[in-house]
């Protein structure tokens, strides 16, 4: 396999068609871990591991922040770059991003750690779940967006032309932005649904077009809890699948005021929650 | 919605078509969050809270931590069952289950902390993943199975005909175990396609299948490192997937002599590694 670092690598493959075997050459996309550590005030924590697509990294390291509530808005973070602490080996340099906040000591992380000694109050359901995004100060979306059903229709399209990548692997997650009028504003890509979502809205924070307001998400996955969750906190009112959302991902689209499109194909589509926003 | 608690939730939708727009019912599929505990002489540590499709609990569970090297096979499991603690409310019992283990302490859990403070050595690559699977002690499959191309092209089918709750709802992953002659053994099906692995792999290990040598894994997503990594601790020596798979996942495929197809569709093939055991 070539070592190229990139978003994808090539690689020697055995390709069958009923009975016939031919050796060649096929192109796999990447899947490298990336690690998303917090500096400040002189202390560092990593937030998060996670295996992405390389590419667009500060992007996803800025969309994830934001995504947890860590930050609000760009002007929280001071600067986004590559780790470049003379421990981190040169193979590493480019899987470890450093995300410094304008503040002089780190957040409290104690709700990112998965592995905890139980306590009396534990135990988990989806209501809990919704409940902590309220605690997190995300209000329901009130965002006067209305978009004939027509232009809804040709937005997966636009969006699969726009997947660079996917062309060339056939592999990866794709997440795109529109404007109320159907322009499509930016594509990113991911072998991670969650991650092509980060990006993207990591890109509207890194250019100040934070918060989505009258913006439109298209997501080639299926709309699970945690596609509403970070759309909510990204402030985006209507949230489009080309596949099924689960019934969580409905509860939360509901209780936060979110219109959720499933099943979106040719001339066809459900709307899960708010459908007022879909016009004729 | 209706609350009712399982695996599909009706719910009411506008279904558009064209220009057409129509009130009327729907499925889809329940996603509630499951913590994983681990209890040992009589302490208690969460392993893991992911988001599930219910059903099969205690095989998600089981396969879950044998995935992660908590287990190596029933023997170490004394129970499982869902958590009886008073603390826990009534609406999360069914959200809680318990994995007791025939050992008097816990192991020790701290890789599960994602958050962690950063000490000198830190910094992640693929290559550091393909070694931890190696410090777990996991040895590349020197697995005699030979399957003929014919056999493999119609396992994608027989697993989409064995999908109930996918055909309901159309929003469900799948993976499905077969034997060299392509005979069935299993299917599960969960809104995360590393959920349905699990559940599978604790079923075999439930059942005292395990491990799973002579077997061929199909699963309904892309090949992703995690898929290749559970499947190389559950001894699995044929692993397709209908899409793409990742280029760490093929990376892994090769070093621990797993053979790995992709794009599995119709009578069509790429075999990523090890194509000897895919025979004419």
């Amino acid at each position: 396999m070539n070592a190229e670092r990139g978003r994808t690598l090539e690689t020697s493959i055995v390709s069958l068609d009923a009975d016939r075997r031919t050796q060649r050459h096929d192109v796999v996309v990447t899947e490298e871990p990336l690690e998303i550590r917090l500096l400040a005030g002189g202390s560092k924590h990593t937030l998060a591991v996670t295996m992405r697509t390389p590419g667009n990294d500060f992007e996803l390291a800025a969309g994830f922040a934001l995504g947890e509530g860590i930050v609000r808005d760009r002007a929280e973070i001071e600067g986004i770059g590559y780790c470049l602490d003379s421990d981190v080996a040169s193979e590493q340099r480019y899987n470890v991003v450093n995300v410094s906040l304008r503040r002089n000591t780190l957040p409290d992380l104690s709700r990112f750690e998965r592995h905890f000694t139980v306590n009396s109050s534990c135990g988990v359901c989806g209501r809990a779940h919704l409940d902590s995004l309220h605690d997190l100060g995300v209000a329901p979306l009130d965002d006067g967006i209305a978009v004939p059903a027509a232009t809804l229709y040709r937005l997966p399209g636009a969006m699969r032309s726009s997947q660079h990548i996917f062309e060339r692997t056939g592999g990866l997650h794709a997440a795109a932005l529109f404007d109320a009028s159907g322009t499509r504003l930016a594509t990113r890509e991911d072998i991670g649904r969650h991650n092509a979502l980060d990006k993207l809205v990591g890109w509207a924070v890194l250019e100040g077009r934070f918060p989505l307001s009258g913006c439109i998400l298209v997501v080639s996955g299926r709309a699970s809890y945690e596609i509403l969750q970070k759309s909510a906190v990204a402030r985006i009112p209507i949230v489009c699948s080309v596949s099924a959302p689960s019934g969580l991902a409905v509860e939360l689209a509901r209780e936060f005021g979110i219109t959720l499109v499933g099943f979106l194909r040719g001339e066809r589509a459900n709307v899960y929650s708010v459908p007022e926003r879909v016009t004729r």
